[in-house]
């Protein structure tokens, strides 16, 4: 039977996560519901992460397989037209039957979005932080450097995990300030109300992540931003493998599954 | 009596735009209502330009009389206490009781957001013009020169209008392609299942606006982008002073109300 590997953006926001729940809307079950159409029977689909209630995706993976033999392009379109406007599938590849989206990921990529302002901007209200105040980016970058490397990360897990180990690679861990006139895409003329405002993002990229491990590491940052602990901090944080040891956990509206990436030989059928 | 202009936000999404209607909720009526609070009568608040529903705007300027005199900070802190999240007020100003900000206004700029791609950017849905195909943006940005400057804006002036003269002066006309990486914010590992995608941004600032004019200009300029027109056609458009020679009216949810300038020796009490 053929199996596909999609490629798929949500925007979290009102859905209860990733995965079905006894009540409201996730976007597995959206998924699920759209498939089964193109199939005439339940289809179990399978996500490479598994995001929380109101975190979005560019990038998400997922996996299913069919009884019929459909075209890429026809399952992109007939699935987009049975999803809601906030889910939507941006490609279709045929894959070997055992390939889960999940296990053979081998890099995943995360953006968390922070507005620092004293006022929300109304735009950005489902889709970043906000955090008042001033926040010192030199020394949250200092921190974030921090975390890149194979570390164990179990000071930043929440707890109800079940995973084998919490040793993790992280690729990249950088925070960097976007100018506003591009945050809002492309020359400006103005930067409206906003120009004493920032955007900050921080990107991370790694071999896999813990539970709400990207949010616990962004609420760490902002603490070492706002003064509250000097940079080095994370470190003693890592070390203490401690929940408690580490900053709150970030809300969910400011983070982005990027993108999953795998090893093409693994993952594409050729 | 203490007059004030302030600087606001919103997310126009689910407003009947920002005019008081008979039915549905106005930008214009939630600050009445949070200005009706402070002063405990009711108020009239006028604002800089009357965007329509489903517009956005990240600098508008009202204005409105108190009774009680109150400092700029309780001002903003008060009403955004009372107004929804969905709308914000930046700052607040005195300005002499004769102020109006329609009337004193000298510049206004607009953007409006382009997402070109086979696939709508879910998180994007609410904030800019789904285009699909191919456009040709260097023709676009030949076109959207043509704007600028002293014309008469008749064919581009939906029905319904009132006003003495249809002759504006634009300041800035220009399209520009936005980088992806740049418009999520800041340096990116990855966009996402972006990668085929673009977001257009049109830049447009002038002495004045008629109405649904930057919607027509951006509609005209996607004819052009889809090599249904040349770039010089839009001259001809301008010439005809007819409604009906320009391209369809861009749906709403792509623009902008940046800012609105004024002599400051007008708009604040020294």
């Amino acid at each position: 039977m053929p199996s596909f590997r999609i490629t798929l953006a949500y925007d979290g926001t009102g859905f209860v996560g990733w995965q079905r729940q006894a009540a409201g809307q996730s976007i597995q079950g959206c998924l699920e519901e759209a498939v089964r159409a193109l199939d005439e029977r339940d289809v179990t689909v399978h996500g490479a992460g598994r995001t929380d209630a109101g975190v979005h995706a560019l990038g998400q993976v997922a996996s299913f397989t069919l009884e019929r033999v459909l075209p890429c392009e026809t399952i992109v379109r007939a699935l987009n037209a049975r999803l809601p406007g906030t889910i939507r599938v941006l490609d279709a590849v045929a894959v070997p039957d055992d390939f889960h989206p999940r296990i053979a990921a081998r890099r995943k990529a995360y953006r968390y979005r922070i507005w620092n302002s004293d006022v929300m901007n109304p735009i950005e209200r489902r889709y970043a932080w906000h955090v008042g105040g001033t926040l010192d980016v030199a020394r949250m970058q200092a921190a974030a450097a921090l975390i890149a490397g194979r570390h164990d990360f179990a000071a930043f897990q929440s707890a109800g995990s079940d995973v084998d180990t919490t040793e993790r690679e992280i690729f990249v861990s950088r925070i960097a300030e976007c100018a506003l006139r591009q945050a809002q895409g492309a020359p400006s003329v103005s930067r409206g109300g906003f120009a004493e405002s920032r955007l900050l993002v921080y990107d991370v990229a790694g071999s896999g992540f813990l539970r709400h491990m990207v949010r616990a590491i962004v609420g760490s940052l902002v603490e070492v931003g706002r003064g509250r602990r000097p940079a080095e901090w994370i470190a003693d944080v890592l070390t203490s493998r401690d929940r408690a040891a580490a900053g709150p956990t970030a809300p969910p509206e400011g983070l982005f599954l990027v993108s999953v990436a795998y090893d093409d030989a693994l993952a594409a059928r050729s």
